[in-house]
């Protein structure tokens, strides 16, 4: 390949997403290739150091306006220090969370629309995934499933807030099938994993085809 | 007055803003009228966490991008935790820097045009500054005026950078006189103070008449 492969993961906290992205990682790697998987917000160390104020649960006035903004700026950083040097070095990239995220928990679960959208242009610079797999648990199923440990600022939200980031995920998807497969999370990780990689299988021999 | 006034400082490093804004709120204070003074990137506890990340020298591999959107973060928090509230109190507020800053800064020390006005409509919300002091010194008489201690992230950008940024400024003022006053900032203190009192003044009574 030319130019690598990215693949985001996508889904409600307690999704299964960690699980599915080792597994795929190795499918990966026993194929030969190259694999870098990183997430969102962090990623970078400058990424990582965004990430601990956007979690921790002390800053309780923090703006949503504030909250979409210190996103993009992990994901200005993610794309440009590592996403696209390794699509252009031909890596598989592998990214837990990215846009998406964005349009569903601040879009939908916060309310703030297509705002989001809007400041998140310049960030991602048309850095598209080439696959999302949107793991799907409805919220309550998804909490049941955090281990336990100190919930952080997002997920201490009330259940509102993760119904509607519920609902904005369903649209995402319905809004760009092609991008976007729909995985039911409730499968074994086995049959999750098969699913992913059947899909990826398609959209490996899609791009031989094109070539 | 039913709204607070709204006054910025703009200027390269070393400028003498600090100084200037320290003398226009005892200057209000005087007249009996209340003011908050804030500052950018900061003026919050959430915006103070940010301003470490963005100034911090460790933070060399930080993209153009990250930092634009860090500034905004900053702002978007400020002008909803301070400024809107304390002008809707009747308050003078007093900010040293703001939109302004990110448009001489990134706009045109980063060369990032005018995506950096792009990124930030959001962040300020139509709050735009009632009257903007730009203390004008030239790039190398502002920095001989900072103080002997380390120099931040954006200081120790090279001279280029902060001649672009001196020339975006030019550029700001060029295009709205009405609000950017210029101020030749290599006068003494006091002569500084005068002028800026007098433009104050001006503005004050215009918005009696107007009432």
């Amino acid at each position: 390949m030319d130019r690598g492969l990215f693949i985001t993961f996508e889904g409600l906290d307690g999704s299964g997403k960690s699980t599915q992205i080792d597994k795929l990682r190795s499918w990966f790697e026993e194929q030969g290739l190259e694999v870098l998987v990183t997430r969102e917000p962090g990623g970078t160390s400058v990424g990582e150091k965004i990430r601990e104020l956007i979690l921790d649960p002390a800053n309780t006035d923090m703006t949503d306006m504030t909250e979409a903004y210190l996103y993009a700026a992990c994901r200005a950083q993610l794309v440009r220090q590592s996403i696209l040097p390794a699509l252009s070095e031909g890596k598989i990239v592998i990214c837990d969370r990215f846009l998406d995220s964005s349009v569903a928990y601040q879009g939908y679960g916060r309310m703030m629309g297509d705002t989001v959208g809007d400041i998140n242009r310049p960030a991602v610079e048309g850095c598209i995934p080439d696959m999302t797999f949107l793991l799907r648990v409805t919220p309550d199923g998804g909490h049941e499933r955090i281990e336990d440990r100190p919930l952080d600022r997002i997920e201490m939200q009330d259940m509102d807030f993760h119904q509607r980031t519920f609902h904005g995920y369903e649209e995402i998807a319905k809004k760009d099938p092609q991008r976007v497969k729909v995985i039911d999370a409730y499968g074994t990780i086995e049959e999750i994993h098969e699913q992913i990689v059947s899909e990826v299988r398609t959209l490996l021999c899609m791009d031989k085809e094109q070539s």
